[in-house]
């Protein structure tokens, strides 16, 4: 975006509420639309369940790419391959951001990467600092760190008032992922 | 989404933050990426420079409709042709409703239409409750009255920590809109 303005800014999405990647799968949509080049990688998700996946697929200059496995994370006692798969998609990050061939990168759950100690906030913010100047940077996931949330230009909550579980319902296909 | 599960929840997606109308957009992505049919009306928007109008082309089963001007509504004062379009849109989502012919329907920004007085909440929930056992609701925009909030299943406020606004930073193309 920086042939437009020159300027491009650091979004944070957190809370414990639905719509942190939705919300941004939709900014890179609308990204997209005006022709820019968007790319998201998925932090400690590496499924095809994901229906953005196949969606993605007809938006030209969107991308999405998962370093991670379909099992859950063990915040405890993360696998070492869990935590090779999320420095690998920091290095990739990192090799764009350099490159400067994307105008958004969203940085999917690496907010839980980081409280689950899989990548350090230091490195993150590395490559957030080094990026071009008119590149626009989305953090995703809860537990957004402190330094995230002094870096970035726009912070939003998303806030949990109702949820479904009470009714004992559980992800479905079309929603949730 | 009938065939899989034969349950349609009601989302509602609200507060001063960033991020409704894209969250939606990005549940819509992924709604239809998993082959399920989508359709967003948004109200009080009419322009084509939204970026997601051009990006949703290439997303099989997803399409969305402007019923609204490009022009700010007068909270104070709307418009007759205000009234009347968003009324109209609210005619399309009964008769989408009634035909059972989407999965997903996502009414953006119909909450603002409601506290701006151009339709009644009354007239939404009566189009929600007689929708198809298996068809999703979105229900986006700040000031969602409260007969949504008890209608719901799910609500999350969208709430802002940190905006770019004190940087005297404009709608920026590709983000906003």
């Amino acid at each position: 975006m920086a042939s437009e303005r020159g300027l491009g800014m650091v979004h944070v999405y957190t809370g414990n509420g639905k719509g942190k990647t939705t919300a941004s799968l939709g900014l890179g949509m609308r990204a997209a639309g005006h022709g820019f080049r968007v790319l998201m990688i998925q932090f400690m998700k590496g499924d095809i369940k994901y229906g953005e996946l196949e969606a993605v697929k007809g938006i030209p200059n969107f991308d999405i790419l998962q370093f991670g496995r379909p099992d859950f994370v063990d915040k405890e006692n993360p696998e070492r391959i869990d935590i090779d798969l999320a420095r690998k998609g920091l290095e990739h990050a990192r090799g764009l951001v350099n490159s400067g061939d994307i105008d958004m990168l969203i940085l999917d759950e690496i907010n839980v990467a980081v409280e689950w100690k899989l990548v350090t906030a230091a490195d993150v913010i590395d490559i957030v600092m080094s990026r071009p100047k008119g590149m626009e940077i989305v953090l995703t996931g809860r537990y957004a760190p402190a330094e995230f949330i002094d870096l970035a230009d726009t912070v939003t909550e998303m806030k949990e008032i109702k949820h479904p579980y009470m009714n004992k319902i559980m992800a479905r296909k079309g929603v949730e992922y």
